[in-house]
């Protein structure tokens, strides 16, 4: 199932130089571990912010929560999920 | 270049009902040209509400207010336009 | 799965009273059937409005789409769609 | 009497994680005892949210309140209660 | 049990005088009904708005839904209930 | 005059358990003094937040802010004021 | 006593121009009155907008208030009133 | 003086085709004339939306307004005005 | 030119007293330099906020956000600015 | 391609004088080097407001992104990007 989540990034400009290139490496690693296991599809950086918008394709509800509560950044994101369903226009392939 | 586009509709609710049927008939019909040419090659409906999530892929700002400006539902909708770059995290090919 | 939803309901006021009459007696009949087939557990009033919050329990986000655009109230609604997943705290059975 | 709450939690990122870990167990077993005792019949996580969608069920506002600010987590927490009553559409037993 | 309301007025400009004034004078009635069973303890006009500030005082919030519902003026409003607790600061009789 | 005053409280999380009860001690002392004085007719707890809605009673704007601007509490709060007049639907003696 | 007033004006595009201009010369009229008697000391024009700030001067709320409900344009306008206290730093002639 | 102007055009949808040509050609060239003068330096359209950006250079706010006011669209849009100072950072000629 | 601003101070709760003390001296005596100056006509306070409205005349934007910027408790402050317009309501002299 | 950016700083009030004189000399250094090179056409101060609007003239969205996320005070600025296309009524040389 597809869901579309928006994440604002709010690291707090005082921490630690090496806090901060360790978390964001470590937020890059398990982003990838999911996007080649086929669980995050899709991933744009949002022109001019330190924000990205994401198609995530998990089971279900509870999925989505396990994999978005695990991102390293997650206690300094601001998460925004909308459930996506077919649209009766799309073209398939 | 890629933009992402949220459209929602807000169709009078006293249009009649044989113009509702033909002005969202040419709207499928316009999205779905411009689907096979490669040029909105994303479209999810957003769960419950009469709006959608798109990608669309055109050559530049011009391009893109052209193919928005000319959707058969333009003047019923509220459009909101992002321009999305590479992500630093992405796995390509 | 589950949804929590909110449902804000704008008939217009000068809509004709057997018109009125008629979709809110259609809405309430289609509300009863999903009701009784198990797919919208819990339905409450917010006090003080015409709107409602309730929690569907549906196979995918397809079929919640299809269940709330096939209400008859639904060109006359705002809808909010929220995709609940279970809490660590909660007490089972 | 039903109250519909959400609340979303902002423990900040410099907690000490002992004090993390020992507010949320205290929050977790307040909560279990008032499931327990019929008080908090549903608790669903907000998907991809540090937060939650609850229906409570106590005697009144003053009992409401008595619960709520009681939460080990109140001072982090924002809050939102929302009255609810009986659906006129609602099936019952 | 204690309610805080805010009722905002729209009346569509065009509607015609005299429907506008028997319908003010219902409410009005209506209102008065209530203050004098004891329901609905204070009324305030919001100075510059056609909006009050009102406290209902009712059994439970089923009746306030009646209440409210019943308004002649119910359809033209905007409402937003939030119920009251007793404050710990409170010079009491 | 009457003014509708709302109050939130944003006391810092991490403000010392001592200062925290002398400053919430001296606020309730304050409160009370203009309660009993007339000047603070109605204050209610707003259910589930620390906040409260407020009826003040004073001679003029002036003499409002005086009030407002003496609360202990004032450098954490958010206030909202509204002036009240009288409704023309009210009941009187 | 002294109210600060923003007042924005929605009059309906498709108004008989007459009617609109009789309305507007009665506003005009009404406004100059008021300002002539010493109560509207205080009226500007935001650049670029169907809208003024306004300083009022007047007894108490409920003379604003009969002031305010009085204008011609008030069932086509959204107004938020703002009493004003003396500034510690103004200057005094 | 320079001003930055957004302006947000809302023509109702169901507007008289022949009376939206002609509105829309009197605002083309009530627009060219003031861009010939030099008093509309700069005009963008928003990608994807009927609004434009806009920089106007006149002699004051009552220019300003004047200008603004006087746009054949005027009753439909919604305008918001900024001044612009002079940036420290700019690099000139 | 005139120009309408409402400032709203955010001073840290926990300033240094004497900090404090200073700096809101040095905004007093900078804010009665320039009224002195007939720069800064009008200042009210906000009743029940740390907060004010004030009318500033200048030569135009550049001396605008000199004088603004200048404030003693600018780094403090949230600021909005609105260009005033003659209104062809107001009376003159 | 044109891009229209608003950037509105919040450097922390306590920020260190030095470090902060540090980061604004570099800041106005890598604005005033793209200026130079054609990519930051124009660039305005929001009077009143530590806030600018500028246009970027950058190749694509990810030039776009590489300029502003690498402005030495991105960390702690506020930016929203908004595309611009042509727009039919303009002026052209």
């Amino acid at each position: 199932m597809l869901y579309h989540v928006r994440m604002d990034v709010r690291l707090p400009a005082d921490l630690d130089p090496g806090a901060r290139e360790e978390i964001v490496a470590r937020e890059k690693e398990y982003s990838r571990r999911l996007q080649r296991a086929g669980k995050w599809p899709q991933l744009w950086r949002i022109a001019g912010e330190y924000a990205n918008f994401s198609i995530l394709d998990v089971a279900d509800h509870d999925e989505l929560h396990a994999v978005l509560s695990g991102l390293p950044l997650f206690p300094y994101m601001d998460i925004q999920v909308t459930p996506l369903a077919a649209h009766p226009s799309k073209v398939t392939g």
